[in-house]
């Protein structure tokens, strides 16, 4: 279904990929002289020593590297992140659990950054435009792209398994001469990465990217998954599933929808005063009860709640997410990723009696159409980001993120490529 | 959550319901000057002796009885049955291989009739208005019958498992004192049967009565779940799993809602000449495939279809209509009634990919407001009706009926019972 785009072709850029130097040995020093102001870009057309955390092992703590990043090939960009988070998808694919291991590799998603350069036949992008890399991109001419429903673009949807950039199947970061993988075509936990222009969203250059780095995934599509596909009306019930950023973000959505209760529910009772700050009227944890949450949630609601979203990535919260909204016009939306293995099971009867069960991606946002919309709710104070953003660390310190993340701290640590 | 109704209490009609007559050993002429044309109403306040096709034991051939049918009590109708159908619904409860057991019962709740009289506080009702009895009803009061998006009266929804009226929770059915169960409030099997009033739509008296019966169930049950659950866009592919009358009725709605390819989908290969009727323009039989039938079905049609409607009551096909919808915006819908132990089961990155599962009952129509409108469409010609009724026979040989069901044939056997 990958259709080849319509101008360019791989071959045609060979020339200019040769031309950057294919040398450098760690030496801080020389990556301070090649990159100096974004503006400048001097280093367009050049390999970029630089620094970056990567992931050698599953589940190990990331290791600090110089790494070369090989300038954009056709239709990529090469940004420097100025400021990144972490976010639940980043510590599966690190923990590779349930998920497919690939290593070495470079993790990331959540980030701002500024163009360094472009590749051959970017022409929406210039040199020191803002950005959001997305995780999920938008080619904007696959049937995804050009109907009205879908954010699934053929080409550049989410693909957790792929290590390599699409133009040459070949990574563009590589320690003396080893390719680190990329991780969903973002790999925004170094100092400059490269990006297909599909997957990155233009943003008002007025919008602080130390705080809406956190708008290019968890926040929008917890927000999105709520306001676009659970949609409840004012003065709605909706049960919300895991108090993470994105559940937080989802809770956000229905009190902007003027939803009249919101009933939180996590296994962690940290997350319950945080909460508060959100909208969460109500509080259930699951290990408090002898049965199962659904039936407590469908008790207190005479019935069910009228919208729930998970946002757990647990496949009985999944479950119970469905089956905890009313019959006749209940409708459940599954956000968080689930296990491999996982199988969500009903009894078809729950179904019958008129419930909706439906996923969302990335909150159904298109990435680079509607971003810049979810960045002007912020910038007119229908969203408040900053609520979300309760840790920060240095780059050097990347891994106290990962920390706070395993020990459910906290809601988005943004980590700043500066320090 | 049963509400009683605002005026009307059981214990002021005791009075009423004592004047019945409670004799009547059978005998067929008493029956013929008790009952005489159904506008004079000669019987009102009476017990009608009739005869009933009453199923004694699951699975065994249904048996012509004398019955004595009660009058109607608070807000109920005894309406006099015209014509009856057999639905597929019947025969799982009959069978009653994965449903609960209730013998002896009188079947069936497709049909149409005339009202003979009614019960104290029916307002909207008159004696010789025409109707049909529906197996779900609406209240006009609860939650769900104020909601625009549900037909779930809390009051009168289907209970499958409920042999009694709701006002006393007794039977209008006796023979010789023996009480014998209703089938979903409507017990069609029957010369003469009594319903609730909102279980009941009146309908233009212009309407064959032999026509439309079918539209009481499982045509409109298809047709709904099509333009009001489905709601495919011009020109979209749909898959319909099942092409009995309500799968052929799906397909009828894909036909009127401009559908430009409609898969069929059935395990009996004698389904799919009649289908071709019903513009069902592809067939499959998972028996000839040697692997899923999603599978085949996303291979047509590059990568699924637009929308699917399952209506075999089958677990597998209720999987395989789910997981053949197109990522990005596809939306299947669940009509067939499953065995209870049936679960379904698939991996939630089905539903994380945007796809939409619901389950449809009675094709999303409110029956006292919205079935009168499913008539027009048959007199306006918009909907044919005819199409479906593929055998008659007369009341006293009604097992037929059923044997031509578990056979495979046809697909809406009428019954006469006037015959
Ligand atoms: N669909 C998408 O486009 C998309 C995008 C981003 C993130 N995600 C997913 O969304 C999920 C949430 O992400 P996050 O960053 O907020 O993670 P998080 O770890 O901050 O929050 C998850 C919360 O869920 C709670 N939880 C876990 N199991 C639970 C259960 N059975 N019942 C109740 N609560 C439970 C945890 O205690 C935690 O508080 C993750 O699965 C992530 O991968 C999906
Ligand atoms: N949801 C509702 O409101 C509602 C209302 C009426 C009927 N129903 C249900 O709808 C279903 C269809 O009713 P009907 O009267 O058309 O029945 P029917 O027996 O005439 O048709 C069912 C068809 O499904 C086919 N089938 C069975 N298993 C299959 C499979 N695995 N794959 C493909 N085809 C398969 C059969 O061969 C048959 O042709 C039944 O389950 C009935 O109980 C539901
Ligand atoms: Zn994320
Ligand atoms: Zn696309
Ligand atoms: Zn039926
Ligand atoms: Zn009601």
């Amino acid at each position: 279904m990958i259709k080849a785009l319509p101008v360019f072709h791989n071959n045609q850029y060979n020339k200019i990929i040769r031309q950057a130097t294919s040398s450098c040995e760690f030496s801080p020093r020389k990556t301070q002289t090649l990159v100096p102001e974004p503006t400048m870009s001097s280093s367009v057309g050049l390999i970029i020593p630089c620094k970056a955390a990567v992931a050698w092992e599953a589940g190990k703590p990331l290791v600090m590297e110089q790494v070369e990043v090989a300038p954009p090939q056709a239709l990529e960009v090469r940004i420097q992140i100025k400021y990144t988070s972490l976010c639940h998808t980043d510590l599966y694919f690190w923990e590779a659990k349930g998920q497919t291991p690939l290593f070495p590799r470079i993790f990331g998603h959540e980030a701002s950054g500024i163009v360094e350069s472009v590749g051959e036949g970017v022409n929406v992008f210039q040199v020191g435009d803002h950005v959001l890399p997305v995780f999920t991109g938008e080619c904007g001419e696959c049937r995804h792209c050009k109907s009205e429903e879908s954010n699934m673009c053929d080409l550049l949807r989410i693909n957790t398994d792929r290590g390599f950039m699409l133009n040459d199947g070949k990574s563009r970061f590589s320690i003396d001469g080893q390719p680190i993988h990329h991780f969903l075509g973002t790999s925004t936990f170094s100092e400059y990465t490269v990006v297909h222009s599909g997957s990155l969203a233009k943003i008002n250059p007025l919008a602080p990217l130390d705080k809406v780095c956190v708008l290019s995934c968890g926040i929008s599509t917890g927000l999105g998954s709520t306001l676009n596909v659970a949609k409840p009306k004012q003065g709605s019930t909706v049960a919300i599933f895991g108090l993470g950023a994105v559940g937080l973000a989802a809770a956000e959505g229905a009190r902007i929808a003027g939803a009249s209760r919101i009933i939180g529910i996590d296994l962690n009772p940290k997350r319950f005063d945080e909460a508060k700050k959100f909208g969460v009227t109500e509080f259930l944890n699951p290990k408090d009860q002898d049965r199962p949450i659904q039936e407590v949630i469908a008790e207190m609601t005479d019935g069910g709640v009228d919208r729930s979203i998970e946002c757990t990535g647990n496949i009985n919260a999944m479950i119970s997410a469905f089956e905890c909204v009313h019959d006749g016009w209940g409708v459940a939306v599954l956000v968080g990723v689930p296990n491999k293995e996982a199988v969500f099971m009903t009894k078809p009867i729950n179904l019958l009696s008129e419930r909706t069960l439906k996923g969302s991606f990335f909150g159904n946002y298109k990435p680079r159409t509607d971003l810049p919309s979810v960045i002007e709710m912020y910038m007119n104070k229908k969203l408040d980001v900053d609520k979300f953003i309760t840790h920060r660390v240095p780059f050097s310190e990347i891994n106290k993120a990962f920390d706070l993340m395993l020990k459910g701290e906290g809601l988005r640590c943004v980590i700043d490529m500066e320090k």
